[in-house]
């Protein structure tokens, strides 16, 4: 039996990391095998290329270097980690995947998404998760959130202004209207455990 | 008044390094202000990148993420070296290109042309060199002066086999015969001062 590949998307602050965990909990207590893993990195040579790019000043990327780098590092952890699991039979819970780079480069950035779907193409022949969950807050929640991590997840990119945030919210938001068969909308406001439920529910 | 954009192109041991180095020297007795790099690397971001490409076992990468790879250092080379030098007059003399990548991912791995001149669409705006200067050697020649390097150029992709790099030949040949208008094939037997010699005859 092969498993089941699940992606967990959404901007800054709102609650993907500590939902992809307790979601991998969950889903382990229904008995399945769960890998859980992330974006950029989730494999060595991905990991490498993690550090180049959350590292470093504001403009040491241009966006298509930038779209490149996580194309690479997309790649690599998709031979690399998720194929091999999946084969395997287990599940994979995935903290961001190609919808990131549509939302931020593709969307936020202007490359356009024809661009970054070129080339996840090339380097992971258009895989595809089973499922995509897209946790979803008002601005100034998020904003909230996200400060709360102060310089712990402050990085590169996460370090833009409200505009720009705003512009991913709503590059994520079209990207799951247009593709209804794998998105699922999630409403990330409340507690962990409500939300955590809705998760699963949305997977059910 | 704009520079030129002149690459030297050519298989493992045809004497890129050597003649890019010589052709720099003879530009700059010329009166030109001469920039001499090369690829991967040639910026400190694409620097980054090519020590990730370099080094490790031969599967490293696979076959996609490595062109990713290759386009990502690209991108930032043209943008922080290669456009800021013709943009102030300058020549720019670099040892290997996009056609390496066309050659090598292209053609040797199997990857194709579309999808490598993608990447770079994507990356650097399709950018192309004014002249290409794609250094040829019969291959039992070019296999002495590559092994004459010992480890000082064995790195991961100059370890490939005999097959592989006869492939590598025939691609560049196709590219060439492809676009004349931009390429010269030069033959770089002989001593250094005749192969000079005929790149600039290729160049005037």
């Amino acid at each position: 039996m092969s498993g089941r590949f699940i992606t967990l998307e959404g901007g800054e602050g709102v609650g993907k990391s500590t939902q992809a965990r307790r979601l991998a909990e969950a889903l382990r207590a229904q008995g399945h095998e769960v890998v859980e893993t992330r974006e950029p990195g989730g494999s060595p040579g991905a990991e490498a290329i993690r550090a180049l790019l959350l590292e470093g000043g504001a403009d040491r990327w241009g966006p298509g270097a930038e779209a490149l780098l996580f194309a690479a590092a997309r790649a690599d952890h998709v031979e690399k980690t998720i194929r091999p699991a999946l084969a395997a039979g287990k599940w994979v819970v995935c903290d961001r995947f190609l919808d990131s780079s549509l939302a931020y480069q593709g969307g936020a950035d202007g490359l356009g998404q024809e661009a970054i779907r070129a080339l996840h193409n090339v380097g992971s022949n258009g895989f595809l998760p089973d499922r995509t969950l897209l946790l979803t807050l008002p601005a100034d929640q998020a904003a909230v959130r996200a400060a709360k991590r102060d310089g712990d997840g402050a990085d590169r990119i996460g370090a833009r202004d409200a505009a720009y945030h705003a512009r991913v919210a709503q590059a994520f938001r079209a990207l799951a209207e247009a593709d209804p068969g794998r998105f699922r909308i999630v409403d990330a406001s409340g507690d962990a455990e409500s939300v955590t439920a809705r998760l699963l529910a949305a997977l059910a």
